[in-house]
């Protein structure tokens, strides 16, 4: 009935069935629902109807639902649900999604949620916030199905169906061994085609790739990705299985890591979003824009130390702003260049060389097209072909030294381990703030007696 | 055997095979391969093992292969295997991926690498050549099989079984009525545990979320991130079922985006990354340094403005960089903090005023502190308080308008449906330039006397 609704038209028979209480209406609607329906369903519904809602919902629709909320949302179904019902819900969530859910809330809030759940389901949430945050331990879920080695074909489709319900929806199974050491992998395909007495040892793939537990998630996400795999397996040191993290969770993961390295590059500090409180943000963006200021304050004072050419020959600070704006932005651009490139890319001796040579190459081409436009505009504009040449050649050399910064820092930094894309930033736009000046006023100092 | 090996180990067993002409030894290293792997092992090998490799490869692997190479490593492989080869590896390549590799070939080379292929591929090919770049069209594939409404179970099992080596390995069947129009969808676990011969139609999911042909790649893969699907289906107008697009895909398109992102807010010009050429990348630069550059010079005329003050007042100067510089970075800062929220939120009024209300509030906390901090330095530096309240109050108000229009305006241009990445940035900048400057020189001149 609702195939070809809006959300808003479902909304309104959602709130009408909760006003009858017509429960089979409400049911027949969430039938044909998403999780990620519902739970924008539920974001829209008008406080007073929430609580009924939740109470019409089943315990997997409630698990569901609370999958897709943020925390605080989270929170607030909890708190409607009462301490009984929490336990039950959280016994059915994926555990990836429980343990970000517990994530940062107090020791004594976690022991009250986890209270009520079942003794084993809250042990492996508790294991699993004891693997560092974004490593594959924290993402990994248990709602897989494995199967042994010498199972039949038949035995393995048996034991699918009994956990059908229990299972995320993908394509393989994973092939342990007696000690539970990951020996293979089948896809759900391969077990519709092959015989049903066939053995998995026969039919299944030997080579399987895997992360282990520690692995930071962008390693993760990028191996998932490379592979074009739905899911990777997650092991420990001895090769025994421990869990599976599944693509959907690296497509979060990308997009998060993304937003990072444009916070990161953009200097707004790391994780702000639309939700994030006035003074959080704040507080996160302050620090690089103190440090910007005392940097400011560098320069200021490398002017000050010109400032007797500059009373002489005030045009100079018309092209001051110019110049150190033009070299800081070649520096971020090669930044930009090459923090995403450091993402898909394995790095070594023969790109680096490639990359700075390049890199080079474009600062001197950027450099004489620029140089040249400025000394024209500066000799039209002041009359003066001296002044001219001095903002024309200062902005070729501090546009080369502005790419070579921009590639060559953030280039060391990886090399040492450092995150470039957090670190670069700082260093190079002081570094080129300096130079920039130095040169400015270095060639403007050769050539004063001719611009007076 | 080649389970536990490095990647190099594995290259030289393979090298020795085809140094030894072992066809056999080389076949059970291949078989155990993933098709990254294979790629990874072809772009290593030295340049006299490469066609000899690609001759031991079989027509499936050899399909397997192109998909994971860039474009001209994929041309390098067609030249070696030859006209008739090749038409009978486009014919085994996903269609997306074909597609992609003739996109910006000239029509003379489609038309021949086409012509070796099959009647109905090559019609196929070009048809999703139609659609525009970065649509779902132009990323959907065909390898999927579709089942019948009144099919059942053990008909569906049939048609996947035969299909088995053809369709992309996921974990749902589409179901199409008579007129080929898409009205269900069930998952391949649904088919393994539900009763032979039940039918299609009692066990399908019919509210099913799909995109149309003409949807733009963000979208779908938005769409797929929210609901955590593993593909999505495709139709046209008449809700006719064209193709599906995979999450495989879709996480390429996050990271493209991305970068793309990434690359528009640091005005690095789309699309340069290891590979780009100096020429071609410093020609994607140019146009936003030149823009920055006129930004520049009309910045120096409103500093030429007011040479007066600034001959009278040189210390002025000292602090005209920093006062430009963090109010950009505000900007900026704000800007990548809305680029990036407006992927992942439903942009609405209420949004919309929230934002900019948090912003404002951001702003003041921010031009507060930076302002009061600037004073005492300003203060302390130049003996001068009322030198220092001239640049603390004016770092104050700069600082609050690049916070509010690093916010504002990418939302306006969001609203008049143009990219606000890529174009914010030189609108921000320019303003912000031309805001503080007049604020600062107009607050200067106010206090002039005082200044003396």
């Amino acid at each position: 009935m609702i195939q070809n609704m809006t959300e808003n038209q479902i909304t309104l028979h959602i709130i009408n069935a909760l006003k009858e209480n017509e429960k089979s209406t409400f049911d027949s609607i969430v039938d044909e629902l998403q999780p990620y329906d519902i739970a924008q369903i539920y974001e829209s519904l008008p406080d007073e109807h929430r609580t009924h809602f939740l109470l019409f919902l089943n315990m997997d629709l409630l698990a569901n639902l609370l999958e897709e909320l943020n925390k605080e949302e989270q929170l607030e179904v909890l708190n409607k649900l009462g301490i009984e019902k929490t336990g039950k819900v959280l016994d059915l969530m994926d555990n990836d999604d429980l343990a970000s859910l517990l994530n940062e809330l107090s020791p004594k809030r976690i022991e009250q949620l986890l209270s009520g759940m079942k003794k084993e389901e809250s042990l492996i949430v508790q294991n699993l916030m004891n693997y560092p945050d974004e490593t594959a331990g924290r993402l990994m879920t248990n709602r897989f199905v494995w199967i042994r080695d010498y199972y039949t074909i038949r035995e393995a489709v048996d034991k699918l169906k009994s956990f059908a319900d229990f299972a995320e929806t993908l394509s393989y199974l994973y092939v342990v061994d007696q000690k539970r050491k990951l020996v293979g992998v089948v896809s759900y395909r391969d077990l519709l085609i092959a015989e049903p007495q066939e053995k998995i040892r026969n039919i299944m793939y030997e080579r399987v790739i895997s992360v282990s537990v520690d692995q930071d998630q962008e390693d993760v996400a990028q191996t998932i990705q490379k592979y074009d795999f739905l899911a990777i397996p997650v092991v420990n040191e001895e090769n025994v299985l421990m869990g599976i993290v599944t693509i959907d969770d690296m497509i979060d993961v990308v997009i998060q890591e993304a937003d990072e390295d444009i916070q990161k590059l953009s200097a707004a500090g790391k994780a702000i979003d639309f939700d994030t409180k006035a003074i959080v943000a704040a507080y996160r963006r302050l620090p690089w824009l103190i440090l910007l200021l005392f940097i400011g304050v560098v320069s200021g004072s490398i002017i000050s130390n010109y400032s007797d050419i500059l009373s002489k020959v005030v045009a100079l600070s018309f092209f001051m702003p110019m110049i150190s704006g033009m070299t800081g932005n070649t520096g971020t651009q090669s930044l930009a260049v090459i923090v995403r490139g450091l993402i898909s890319n394995d790095i070594n001796k023969k790109i680096v060389t490639h990359v700075i040579i390049r890199e080079l190459a474009v600062g001197l081409i950027i450099g004489l097209t620029c140089g040249i436009f400025i000394t024209l505009i500066a000799y039209f504009w002041q009359g003066d072909p001296i002044l001219g040449f001095v903002v024309g050649s200062s902005l070729f050399f501090t546009l080369i030294i502005g790419t070579l910064s921009g590639t060559i820092i953030p280039l060391i930094l990886y090399r040492l381990k450092i995150d470039p894309a957090v670190a670069s930033g700082p260093l190079i736009t002081t570094l080129n703030d300096i130079f920039s000046l130095f040169i400015y006023f270095g060639i403007a100092k050769i050539f004063l007696t001719h611009l007076l």
